[in-house]
């Protein structure tokens, strides 16, 4: 039993592993590893598909989760944080699933309760499911990483799954590039690869993870225009065919018209929504990995 | 396997067979036609009877349901209402049942999927279910609908029931009335049988169906006021008790005060909690029509 | 088959049944009693540990819970209210919990259904399985509560816990005191054992129960101020390390900073975690109480 709160914690070995049970969860839906188990899936923060994912994650491993939804403000607290996550574990809980908007969230939960947690999301910190269900996603289609070119595009700034996917694709030997404004680009960040524009950046990539842009950006100021950010860095059906090669993810929900037109969603070399089926088996792979 | 969006693509045999279904299931509460399905209520739009009895409804005849509820704004946009299906129907989605404030957005749904969609309401179009378990209530009191005089009294207009009503009534060889203000009529409506108040429909029906009014219609100016409408459209005492044979129905929730008057509930011709109870057997009759 | 709605209504030989009972569940986890049964989850305010421990009650009993929240405003006026319980009684429901900011709302349902319902809280007038909880910790570490001495501090006037308490207390044959600012007690209340401030009562006391304090009855003027209010009736560090003796509750959630520290958590006396965990088990003794 263990928790997974980071990509840093892992070793290739593992994530490999980890690869392995799910391309077998992708045939076999079923399992009974969670069987009698207690999960919550505490999300701190909204949420569709990372939360419906994991809900049937657990059932379809055999085990019951218990959803705690923070909607009043009360919860934002630091204190009252902590209050909840011992009431709850006063109700014979056996592992915990956390998103929240502050990092490091999960790990405070995990040395809490001394049980297994899997972070969803904390913060601008880590969201390391989403960033293995894409490395996996990119595998099953290009095998082994190793040397392979990948190109990660837009907010690195603020984005907890940037940070996961640069761990995650370096642990497994591939070779990160990132493009983007500069604006949006972390200042203490080493960057070997770096494209001006995405047109640079996909006659390099064997595959392109596109990050989704807060709008609110744009008025802040950190970005120019919607038009001149979409010239430079967003994926449009013209360089979707042109580039018929490199596969093209997104870790949703994307903003059409803004880093991604919706025409794109057409092709075979998108993957996005094989993204969404690959992260159901991914996640129930990672349950596998934290509570046998 | 099929779809449910309106009442136009039924037969008269489908839907008396979907009576006979519900009749049984008054009867045997439980039945495991949906035992290993999945079924998504997505419900853009709040409720509380029709999303309870349908969630009812998939797990009495065996089945799972995943519950989506929009609560945020992003998912009123077209484009993410469509890419949210799709993020659902990768997780191993056997069906769907859609309530949404836009009219066919069920219909988009089950040609983006290729799965069976029951409309749970769409905009002001339709609402198949809700006027067949009415027409299913209707019948098990008079028996065959063929030359019966049904009215429908109230907010024609906006109203997604009273078109499925007017359909299911008039397949089922009854004759509809209506009442109501003019301005709460569509203009392009064909009106054989019209009475100018309730009192002169009374007369004339077998049974009356009540449309809840929306009280914002009166503040802009569509009907003149609480009390005038009340005074020739809204059901009270005196009418119960003078009109005894005449069964009286409501969808629900009603407008205690001002469609209806509370003491109605009291009275054996009104059949509203009987409408509730008869809508989840008719539920389950529909799911196990569309199912199997 | 019988409702709880108050303290009132049970005998002491019932609430020490009761305990038998829970101190059996805090054993021996399962049980079938509810197998078959559908228990509506009826919250009209918010809450999360009390929803939570009752949802988990009733599975582990055997039964389903059909979790009914209102957050639309159309439910909280009287008449829809009825409505409300009136539908979902149609589904075939075994009975009910109901919190309710109205006192006696769980009565109504009780009188309208004729079904068991549990009051989980109604206005401020009753708590009952809080107050329950509370005196079975309290047991669990004193024995016979006869003759002990039970001090209940703070906000008296607005508290349904404070109330519930009262009466279970003197039921089970403890001595029951007061400490609270004049402000904060109700004029009608006969009190035999006042103490002006925390110190005192400590000494008398060998269980104190703490209230939670709303910080707006401050703002309104019924408390001088934060620290004034924590200097004369806050449990703190020091006080708690000084009557080692004395078992101390909050009902829970806690108020840190203003009628508790924080620090008072770490300490043996200090029952908090252990009364969320009594909770289910009390729960599930009143559930079994109710249903069997």
């Amino acid at each position: 039993m263990r928790s997974l709160l980071d990509i840093a914690s892992l070793s290739k070995k593992e994530v490999l592993n980890i690869f392995n049970l799910a391309s077998n969860y992708l045939i076999e839906k079923k399992d009974d590893v969670l069987l009698g188990k207690n999960i919550v899936i505490g999300f701190f923060e909204s949420s569709t598909r990372t939360r419906i994912s994991f809900d049937l994650a657990v059932q379809r491993l055999g085990g019951k989760t218990i959803q705690f939804l923070s909607q009043g403000s009360s919860i934002s607290k630091g204190e009252s944080f902590v209050d909840t996550i011992h009431t709850l574990n006063q109700f014979g809980i056996d592992g915990w699933i956390i998103r929240h908007n502050h990092a490091l969230a999960p790990s405070l939960v995990a040395s809490e309760t001394q049980l297994p947690v899997i972070n969803a999301g904390d913060g601008s910190h880590q969201h390391p499911t989403q960033a293995m269900l894409d490395a996996f996603t990119i595998s099953r289609h290009l095998g082994d990483l190793v040397g392979k070119n990948i190109l990660i595009v837009g907010d690195i700034l603020h984005s907890r799954v940037a940070r996961s996917e640069m761990d995650v694709l370096s642990l497994l030997g591939a070779s990160v590039g990132v493009c983007a404004p500069g604006t949006l680009l972390p200042k203490e960040m080493k960057i070997a690869t770096y494209f001006p524009t995405l047109h640079h950046g996909m006659q390099w990539a064997d595959a392109v993870i596109m990050l989704r842009l807060q709008k609110e950006r744009m008025v802040s100021g950190i970005i120019p225009s919607e038009d001149e950010y979409q010239k430079f860095f967003g994926m449009n059906e013209a360089i979707v065919k042109k580039y018929s090669k490199v596969l093209i993810l997104h870790p949703g929900p994307a903003n059409y018209g803004v880093e991604f037109a919706m025409e794109c969603m057409n092709y075979e070399n998108v993957l996005v929504r094989e993204q969404v089926k690959n992260g159901l088996a991914l996640r129930m792979a990672v349950l596998k990995h934290c509570f046998v």
